[in-house]
């Protein structure tokens, strides 16, 4: 197995990227090949710098970079020799069989969809999230790939959830719940009203509408809705560590007594939140392409790398893409 | 000035509407009489028990109960005598200046709309939540009163809300964000991008989009958005202390240290996070209508409901259901 690792995407790269690329093909024991694909002047620099020694890798030379302020369609056309077009023009040809990048999330996206092509019966490819629960975690899908959807988008985002929450998550038979305003199924907006009856119908295990209050408290694994409502509630829900953070410390200002009640506070908070921290995530998959891309957060540190290129390796042998076009295409999920 | 308060709405009615009711008037040293509305043989019990002497009230008998399970709609026709029609219909006669309630918020909103009228100039009344932010706290509308918006009602929520920010919140020149995907005009779906040319113009201090993670971050003051992602994002924050109140037991569980440890993290957040819960905040107003309507959270405690009868007197003397009519008419809202 060979994974494309795009070593110019995220705030601290090559750096950061390159080594927890690294990490994960020492952790693994040189399991599969690691494919970095950047400027190759960079990343050898950094290769020196870490030390590679035995390991499996290779690397694929693209001198442009898409930046993260980029416009993400402008920049695929103006720099077909970036590391993300590079890296999925491989993926298509057949050279590798993923790619993972903490770059630019909307070039990645629109490169992703436009270079290896959506799955055959996916209208709309949609970006999923992992987020953590009082007791364990819940996937949710649209993350902001798609701003403006119909049901038979929501269907399909359900499909493809369920997929990834039995194969990656290891939940059997996962429970999709309809984000939306009101337990009862006549709540809601006209989308969500739609996209009830064609849930309904799908076959997956369906549990009815879940509430903004339900996310965290983990009432359903896979919680589907727009990528505008989904957007909005995973930045909300990223804040919340800062904002306690920020309070902490202000609270921490009045006393020396206040400080160490917030030091103890702060560090309590910490373990007890074990598991909320992206890094630990592996990224978030854009589901519904011919092929395995993982998209990072910019500020992905190497160990949120190092479980990216995990997950890919993950979802290439749970041959997730395969999974979802076999599913979806038998299932009848257009409106009536 | 006279204001009405639903004793029989809230999953503590009467006892805790009465007791809070009773505490405003107290604290306030009578400047304003309490009408409390319900059945009077369980309002006079309640106030005997509680002790009324001097207080300033009087109990309008209705003996009909709106339940929190009843469909609003169907509700307020079946049950004319109940205290939230009857609360309204004695504000609409000018027996009152302003209604409070704890009751059924769906039946609530519906019931105000249709008894008390919609303001001239106003297409759909809302429903605004405060909620707290690192420096202070923002203002959220709409919070669940209308699912599916078009772009002139999020112009007219944000005139409201800046209204409501600029008088009871007291803040100048409240900033208003648009709540969006990104930061870049051009983000978002098609209700977003009409909003945001229509909020430019419209002569409010309107800051452009802001993001689910600036809100906390209290990034703008007022902040529009519809009723569907409102509510599911209000919702989602309320969630956030019971889970690390969660995620704190689990971790005490571990240990007589941690349990210590924990203790000190709920404490020090307690102290940290003061103001953070929605008891301090009086309610939530519906603004919109020919009158002054408080929404509050169906657990309010009795120090909720007199904050929400002070933030109704508050309400009434800043004159906000007049300023609303009048500046809302001068203004154009309309998409060209």
């Amino acid at each position: 197995m060979k994974i494309a690792l795009d070593a110019m995407g995220g705030d601290e790269a090559p750096l950061k990227i390159v080594e927890g690329g690294l990490q994960a093909l020492r952790e693994s024991g040189n399991r599969f090949e690691l494919v970095l694909v950047g400027r190759q002047d960079d990343i050898e620099k950094e290769i020196v710098r870490l030390g590679a020694g035995e390991l499996n890798y290779s690397i694929v030379n693209a001198p442009d970079v898409i930046e993260m302020s980029d416009t993400p369609n402008l920049a695929i056309k103006q720099k077909p020799n970036s590391s993300i077009v590079v890296g999925l023009r491989i993926h298509q040809e057949g050279k590798v069989d993923a790619f993972v990048s903490a770059g630019n999330t909307g070039a990645v996206m629109s490169a992703s969809t436009l270079i290896l092509g959506r799955a055959a019966g996916v209208s709309r490819p949609t970006v999923g999230t992992p987020l953590p629960t009082v007791s364990g975690s819940c996937f949710v899908l649209d993350s902001g790939a798609s701003s403006d959807c119909r049901p038979q988008h929501l269907a399909e985002f359900a499909v493809m959830g369920s997929i990834y929450a039995s194969e990656i998550m290891q939940i059997r038979n996962p429970r999709v719940g309809l984000l939306n305003i009101g337990e009862e199924r006549t709540k809601g907006n006209e989308l969500a009203l739609a996209s009830y009856t064609l849930l309904e119908k799908s076959g997956l295990n369906f549990i009815g509408n879940v509430e903004g209050r339900d996310i965290l408290m983990g009432k359903a694994d896979v919680i589907v809705t727009d990528g505008f409502v989904g957007n909005i509630v995973l930045k909300f829900a990223e804040s919340i560590l800062p904002v306690l953070r920020a309070r902490l410390i202000q609270y921490a200002d009045k006393g020396i007594f206040q400080k160490l009640q917030a030091l103890i506070a702060a560090r309590t908070l910490r373990k007890a939140l074990k598991g909320f921290s992206y890094e630990a995530y592996g990224g978030a998959p854009l589901l519904g392409v011919k092929g395995v891309t993982i998209i990072g957060h910019g500020s992905s540190t190497s160990l949120a790398v190092k479980n990216m290129v995990f997950r890919a390796e993950e979802m290439v042998s749970h041959r997730i893409a395969w999974l979802i076009e076999n599913s979806i295409g038998k299932m009848d999920l257009k409106v009536d």
